[in-house]
Formats: structure tokens, C-alpha cells, sequence
């Protein structure tokens, strides 16, 4: 199993399609250069090649396991995560003042994306780091920042998100675990929490929970709810791991894919937390990570993406069947139509996915550097539909990538099956997509389409400059956008929210595949409209740009039709 | 896991929509009445209820094993196999001369659904059994058929299929196995081959082996195989299974799926064979069963979305999450807009995809009874169809499936992910579906479109008839199926075959959405235009059918731009 990171196309995104120079011009990451870029992902990249990349089927084929409630981790597992930590990858977009390097999302978005695509099971660790993190450094205490963040940036420490319980997963309102308030200042948290991504390890000093929970006095549903970390070992007076705190791991998950990440039930007794944020107000120190999460997901979906399209690549370079319509007929497959035609979809998919997640992550950056509710408002949009699209990418291309294997893609040994077993998560867990497309058309068009309106017309005003010089790529993105900016407001003037709904997944990925071709003929601009960039662009805006008609057709109907169906109607 | 038999369904679309009237007015099958159809079915229907669906999860957790050269199958697939045997299920269209029940093939695609629906790993066995009973009953010697076709009948012997070799998948022409002719018009057949379903078991008498091999003087490519039945023990005299022939399975696959379903590596010493049709004419042979086989794998895709419809509807109708917009907010998860979009999706493709297997099977059996070419040719154009479009029906509803499940859908133990897995190797075996589609553009268009014309004909007839009844239905059938006619035009207009093979899966597709308006309206028309079909339909034709356009865009792009892409441009 190989993985060669995508640096150059990393690269030639920041600085040519999403503006990685905008964020350069800021105070705040204004060492974040080309240049910086360019040695940052370059050595994030070799370390994804050489030490992550050879433990993604080890991962597969020998599961994290519970022993005794102690879990140990899939074999090399241990280096690999020392490799991520050494080299300061856990967390380079962390405060300095906490041992961080204070660099930009969007580089954060390219490394977390390479070392997915390299070993998925093992990048979620550092990705639930990253998350506890940001809501350490926006909501925590003096103290407990002072505890906790330098060694989470280290990676000396790691971090988990406790949200789900059995009867709370979508409606995490419906959570039943309490707190309760001792006199030391600190909490007693007790509950059962499901799905608890690297609930637990055998290669970090402590493991670190995020945990939510009910106070006595809280109220009913998520407004009741507050944020407690809950570490396993309770820091002494130095800051070191001291007192074993009341929780275990109580059992392992036996999943699809995604084995070399243990996802744990696990068994809170009285365990001591301390708040974080204010009391009943968990909910919302938990969205400020949960957007950055989505994104950090989304990008989990691309990086799947990209490691599938290298390996099915790699066999189709290499396998011959049948005379070939290239090289005199003796050509591998890649020279038979229907697998160029699955690579190239495969290879331009990735690239608009990717595309969007760092257009995503140049807006959180703009945000936070400028403070301009502008760059937030972009940040927020964009954030669902990377998440959605990011993860359908990858399910979508994990697939076809066993499709070009034919046979052998079903054979485990080769590979190509754990791609689409290991990815299949990612559309389900922080935030199903479900979730994220209601998000889109409900909390994000909630200013009355105010930033899907921007947005829009920044894209017709780029098609609207390459009419002349690229008018077959320029011209169907702005007929797209025309629709797409019709049925966005046809979503805004609905007060039915139901009716919104009913069509939120296909609007999501209508308005994915829009951006796609916008990102796609911003880079075929950019290399002045001749060579390989522009030659994918054609094939993404020619072949899979015209989906966006049949999701809008879909998106705009309402629920009338949907409702008609009644549950009798459906088999019930 | 539970499973219910939608004979219901069966029995509608063969009634009123593909036409099992036709079939009972011809003299070979005037007994299949709908009465009787009904019994079978009822029949058929309760045995994968109570026996099959139970062993679905059996088959998946403990697979089956090979031991010091024996397969061990999975706990209960030999009882399982046994009433399948008993009940006559293996093969009711057999011949009756044979102990067939001479029942059109449209009853056994309804079968052979619900056997993959309620445990799909065990119903490839009959499957391949059933191929080869064709094979045999239409190219084999009178010694050969009297010897093999009513032990294979009765389930007492079961088949297999040996094409692939290493280096020859899709390329079958590339095999290398051979044959020699001995003295006692026997012939040795030396050679291995992998990926053989169902290449051993220990619950019937015997396995026989249908084999390509190249005789010595047989040509290079497809026109010098021959196809050999090869049995796993030699019938004596008396056609009891006798000597233990010179074949051996090697090993066992570890596949995404499927795991009850044993996919052997055979190894082939010199093993004895009897010629089967004439010698170099084996492709031929395997040919003519190799259509029905094909038809059968697309009716595994439907099964397993029939089965994951159903489970997925189990638990949307028990998960209660947030508040819903009816039952006074305390519904399930099935109110949710988008839980409803899913499970309505699933249902409408899953009718689509049914009825165009079921009409195949029509066409099919008309062929049969009839002779007439007619129905040839339109049995020959829809089976690329059904294989393409219900096996990825398959995929994608058991991906729906999972997605309805949240995150309960990626632990093993739901039952979600098996049907997603185990469905997956129907869009690669028997043909992959990127096969498929270049037969369709292929093959199936060779007459200069005329089956195709002709069956474009039938819709937008059905569709004019109902434009003053149902104008909402009718209207977007007959304009999707004037723009298909017009694709289908472009595709018998070019005469290099890479311009059809770049685009023919979106065509195939296109195809199929469009078959599926075409009997979905049928199935409204039948009801009267009012009641559960018609609200699906109404569901299916505004909601899905639109994806046609943008399939079509794609399927009549040509190969220019594909090929514009150059090996270095794709990452090489």
C-alpha cells in the first residue's frame, strides 16, 4: 500500500484557487507563506508516506481490542501516533502560547487530509484532539488551559468528544447523563456515553474526555446541557497524571471498517470533570469545535478519496485485459474507456471536494484573523457542504476505485474494500449528512440566503471574466449558478421548514457540484486555460456538472409528495 | 432479522404491468395463471421467511472455512440448502423431463429474488446451479443431460461456473487452461482458476464444474475454448458419484462479503471433463447461459435492496429522535423529511429496478414459447440493463440503509453494513457493470437501435395514452424518453466504439431511470391513477426520473475529453 501526498495540488489550490495569499496578508498568519506552505506539507507529506501509509491495513486486519478493560491498539499503531505527535502534527494550527506553531486551518485542512488518506483509523485520534483543543482555548479556564493544552498540543496527551448516548444521537437534547456539582469547585459526572472515537489508548499519558452532561438544575433538551472534561488520570498538583479516575471502557465496537480506531461505550461512575464554559451552556461550546470538526470530517472523506483513486490507479497502470484502444492495443486498462472515465471522475471529484474544504478553511482563517462576520457567515456555509459532499466523495470513490479492480476490489487482501469500509463512517458520525443538509437550509440560509447570495455571485462573476476565454467551461457554471441561485431562493422563501427539508440532501450536493465547477474553471484560468487542469476541468464540467439540474429538480419539491406517502404506503 | 416476502408486488407487476398474460396464452406455460403464479410464490415466499433470512447473519459471522481440503459452509446453510432442494426451489424452470417444473422464467426471477433478499449468500449456490442446467439442457449430449440435469435439478448435485483465470477476467479470450482428448472420448483438463462461487461445499452429493479450456489445436482468443463438465466425483455406471476426480480446491477468498458463500481458488490435474456443445464453440455455450446469469445477478442487487429496504424500515419505524412533524412531534425518525426521502427513494428504485428484471424474464420466456425474435432481441437488450441497474440499485440502497441506521448502521451486529457488503461483488461478477454497459452500447445496439427503438416506442405510447388521466406523470415519462431516443441515435452513430464505451454506463443508466418511469407509470395507470402506486410513482417520476438528463449529458459526450486526459494528467 503506497500513498504519495498531493502536496503540489495543495499548493497550486492555495495559491492559485481559494487565496491562501488573502490569509497570508493578515497580522495573524503572516508567516503562513508559500513557502512556509510548501515545507510544512512537504514533510507532513513524507511522514504520511513513509510511517502512516504501511499501517492502514494493519489497522484493518488486527482491530484495536479490549483486554481486561485495557485497550490495545492495532500493531505499529503506537510509532505512528509518536511519529504524528514528534513531528508536531497533532495540532500545528494550536496557540503558540500553548506550544502550537498558530498556523492557518488550511493548512491544518491539507495535513489532516493527507494523513487520512494514508491511515484513516489512526488521523481520527489527532482529529478528536484538534476538536478538544479549539474548545479548550475558546471556553476553558486559565487553569485547566494551563493543565491540559500543552500537553494535548504535544500530543503527550489526546482528546475524545462525548456526546452520543443510546437513546441520543441526532437529538442529543434527548441526553440523560448527569453532573453534579462537589465542593471542590470540580464535578461528578455519571453516564453511559456510545461511539466514543478512541475512547481509548495504550500510547498517550492520558486520555482526556469531553463530556456532556445535566446539572440537577439544568433544563430538558440541548439548552440544559454543560461541558465537562473528564480526564482518565486526574492531574496532580504538578500536572501530572495522578488518580485514576472513575470511568472505563466498557466494550469495543465491531464495526464495517475503521478497526484500527477503537470506538468505545463508555462507563462514567462519579467520575471528576470540570466545567467547562458555563454552566448549561455546553451546547454551545461544543458547536464552536463541532464546525471545525464537520470540516476536519469532511476532509477525512476527501483524504479516503484521494487514497483510493492512488490505489485503484496504481492497479489500472498496471493490469491488462483485452485489446486496448491505445499503445497498439497492448495498453493496461486505463486505456479502455469506462476505467479512464472512472479515474477521471474519480480525480476531478477529489479535486472539487478538495477545493471546497480549503475555500472552508481560508474562510475560518479570515474569520479569525479579521474578525469579519463575513468570513464567519462564508465559514458556516461552506462548512455542511464540505462535510456532506467531502464524505459522499469519499464513499462515492472508494467505491468506483473497487469498481476498477474488478474482482480483486472485493478480495480484501488487495485493499481496495477497506477504503470504502473505513470511509462509510464518515458520513454518518459529527453530524450525519442528513444533519449537515438540514443545517445547510435551516441555520445557514437563516439570514435570509444573505451568504448564499455572496457567494453566488462571486461565482458568476468569475464565469461571467472567463466567457471570453474559456466560454465552454464558463458558460455551463453560470447557467448552473443561475439555477442555483433560483432554487436558493425558492429554499429561503419556504416557512415550512419541512419543505426545506424534504429536499436538503440534493440541494447540499447541488450546490457542492456548482462550486466544484467554479473551483475547477478557477483553476483551468489559472494555468491560462491550456494543459492538465484545464483539461480535468472539461471533463468535470461537461460530465458530472450537469447533475446539478436533476438535484435541484429534486431539492425544490416540498414535502407535499413525500408526505403523501404515508407509512402504509411504505410497507409499515 | 426478519424478512417478508413481497409477493404482493410480484404478483401486481406481473398482473398489470409486464405482461404475464402474454406468457400464460402461450401453450408452454398456459398453466403459469396468476393462481398459480400466486401458490408458488406464497409458497416460495415463506420458505426464505422462515428457513433463508434466519441464516443471513450466519453466513456473514461465521464464514465458510477450508479444512486440510474440505469446505466447512457456514452453521445452517446445510438445512438451509436442503429445503431450498425440497421445496423444488433450485430450478422450477427446468424441463420437466429432467424433474423441472417448466414454469416460465418470470416466476423464477420473483424466486430467485426473494431467495437473495432473505439470505444471498446461500442463493448463489442454486443460482450457478441454474446456469448450468441451462447450459446443459441446451448444448449438452443425451448421456450428459440424463446423467447430470436431474441430479442438478432436484439439488441433490449442485454447479458451478469456472471462467476466470489470473490473468483473464474481463478478457476471458486470455485463459490458459487445457484440455486434452483422451481415448474414451473423455478429455483431461489441467489448469487453475479463481474466484469460483460456490467451488465446494459438504451439503450435496457432488460439484460440478463447468470449465473453459483450450484444446491444442484451439485457437488463440474466445474462438478456440471449448466449455467441460468436470464433477467433482465421477459418476459410475449407474450415475452414482463415484471416483474422486483430479481436482482440488486451493484456497478460500477473504472477500468484503459474502462470507457464507465459499469463492474457491480450483485447481484442475489433469482432471477428467466431458465436452459440452462442440469443441472451440465453449463460448458460445457459456454464452447462452450467461444471459440469464446475468439477469439472475442483477435480480441479487434487487434482493438485497428489498432486504435492506425492509430493515431499514424496521428500525426508522422503532428510532424515536427530536421532535417530528406529525404525531403531535412524537413520531419516529420515519416523519423526518429526510428519514422519509430515503425510505421513499429506496422503495421507488427497488419497484423500478424490479419491474424491468420481471419484464427481462417476460421477454425471456416469450422468446422461449414463442421463438420470435422480437422477443430476443428484447430479452437481449434489457439484460445488460437489469444486471447494471439492479445490482447498483443494490449497492446504493444498502448504502441508504445504512445511512437510515445513523451510527447503529456501522456496527456489524445491526445487520445494515451485510447487505452493503455482501451486494457490492454483484456490480463486478458475471460481467462487471462497466461490461455490461459496452454490451448494451455495444452488442444490443448492433441492429442500428432497433429493440431499442421499438421498446422507446412502447413508453412514449403508454405515456400518450396517459397524458389526459395522469398529465403530471405522463408528461416527464414521454419528454425523458424522446431525449433518450435521441441519445439512443447518437450511440448507433458512431462508429468508433471508444466514443459509445466513454459514456456508456451514464447511458445504461439513463436507460434504466427511464424503464423505471415507463413501469412505475404503468403501475398508476393499473390503480386507476389513485392509491399507494401511483403516490411512489408520483414520488419516483418527480424526484428521480430527472436524473436521466444529466446521465444522457454525459453518455453522449464521446471520448474526446477523456482521452484529452493523458496518463501523466490523470497522476502516473
Amino acid at each position: 500500500m503506497t500513498y504519495r501526498a498531493p502536496v503540489e495540488d495543495y499548493l497550486f489550490l492555495l495559491t492559485h484557487v481559494v487565496g491562501l495569499d488573502q490569509v497570508t496578508a493578515t497580522d495573524k498568519f503572516a508567516e503562513a507563506t508559500p513557502d512556509m506552505a510548501s515545507a510544512i506539507l512537504t514533510e507532513a507529506g513524507r511522514m504520511c508516506e513513509d510511517v502512516l501509509a504501511p499501517l492502514q491495513r494493519a489497522g484493518d486486519t488486527h482491530p484495536a481490542v479490549l483486554e481486561n478493560g485495557v485497550v490495545r491498539t492495532s500493531p505499529g499503531f503506537a510509532e505512528g501516533y509518536q511519529a504524528i505527535a514528534d513531528g508536531g502534527w497533532v495540532a500545528i494550527s494550536a496557540d503558540p502560547a500553548y506550544g502550537g506553531m498558530g498556523l492557518p486551518l488550511c493548512l491544518t485542512t491539507a495535513v489532516n487530509e493527507m494523513m487520512s488518506g494514508a491511515c484513516l483509523s489512526l488521523q481520527l485520534n489527532p482529529l478528536m484532539t484538534q476538536g478538544q483543543i479549539e474548545a479548550l482555548e475558546n471556553h476553558a479556564s486559565d487553569e485547566i488551559r494551563q493543565t491540559y493544552l500543552p500537553k494535548l498540543v504535544s500530543g503527550e496527551w489526546c482528546g475524545t468528544m462525548n456526546l452520543t448516548e443510546a437513546q441520543a444521537g441526532s437529538d442529543v437534547g434527548a441526553l440523560r447523563s448527569k453532573a453534579e456539582r462537589n465542593d471542590d469547585g470540580s464535578y461528578s459526572i455519571t453516564g453511559q456515553k456510545i461511539f466514543i472515537s478512541w475512547g481509548d489508548n495504550d500510547f498517550t499519558g492520558n486520555v482526556c474526555h469531553l463530556v456532556l452532561a445535566r446539572l440537577p438544575d439544568g433544563g430538558p433538551g440541548t439548552k440544559g446541557i454543560s461541558l465537562f472534561i473528564v480526564p482518565k488520570f486526574i492531574p496532580d498538583a504538578e500536572g501530572n497524571p495522578g488518580e485514576r479516575n472513575s470511568l472505563s471502557v466498557v466494550s469495543l465496537e465491531h464495526k464495517m471498517g475503521l478497526h484500527g480506531s477503537p470506538t468505545a461505550v463508555m462507563q462514567y461512575d462519579g467520575a471528576k470533570g470540570w466545567l467547562i464554559g458555563e454552566e448549561h451552556d455546553g451546547i454551545r461550546c461544543m458547536f464552536t469545535m463541532m464546525n471545525n470538526a464537520r470540516l476536519g470530517v469532511g476532509v477525512q472523506g476527501i483524504g479516503a478519496a484521494e487514497g483510493a483513486y492512488q490505489h485503484a490507479l496504481a492497479y489500472a497502470l498496471e493490469r491488462k485485459q483485452g485489446r486496448t484502444p491505445l499503445h497498439d492495443g497492448a495498453g493496461t486498462i486505463l486505456d479502455h474507456a469506462n476505467v479512464r472515465r472512472m479515474m477521471a471522475t474519480m480525480k476531478a471529484d477529489a479535486f472539487a471536494a478538495r477545493a471546497i474544504a480549503l475555500a472552508n478553511a481560508v474562510a475560518i482563517d479570515m474569520a479569525h484573523a479579521t474578525g469579519s462576520s463575513d468570513w464567519q457567515a462564508r465559514a458556516a456555509f461552506l462548512t455542511p457542504i464540505t462535510k456532506g459532499f467531502g464524505t459522499e466523495i469519499g464513499i462515492n470513490l472508494a467505491n468506483l476505485g473497487m469498481q476498477v479492480h474488478g474482482g480483486m476490489g472485493y478480495i480484501e487482501e488487495t485493499g481496495a474494500a477497506q477504503f470504502l469500509r473505513d470511509v462509510r463512517v464518515t458520513a454518518i458520525y459529527e453530524g450525519t449528512n442528513g444533519i449537515q443538509s438540514m443545517d445547510l437550509v435551516g441555520r445557514k440560509l437563516a439570514d435570509g440566503g444573505e451568504a448564499a447570495a455572496v457567494l453566488l455571485d462571486e461565482i458568476e462573476e468569475q464565469a461571467e471574466a472567463a466567457r471570453q476565454s474559456l466560454p465552454d467551461l464558463a458558460e455551463p457554471v453560470w447557467q448552473a449558478t443561475e439555477s442555483l441561485r433560483e432554487a436558493t431562493e425558492w429554499m429561503v422563501a419556504q416557512d415550512n421548514m419541512n419543505d426545506r427539508f424534504a429536499g436538503s440532501v440534493p440541494f447540499l450536493r447541488a450546490f457542492a457540484r456548482v462550486l466544484g465547477g467554479h473551483y475547477h474553471l478557477a483553476a483551468a484560468l489559472a494555468e491560462g486555460g491550456d494543459g492538465s487542469r484545464t483539461r480535468l476541468a472539461r471533463f468535470y464540467i461537461r460530465a458530472l456538472l450537469p447533475q446539478y439540474a436533476a438535484y435541484l429538480a429534486h431539492a425544490t419539491l416540498g414535502a407535499t409528495d413525500l408526505y403523501a406517502l404515508t407509512e402504509e404506503d411504505l410497507g409499515a
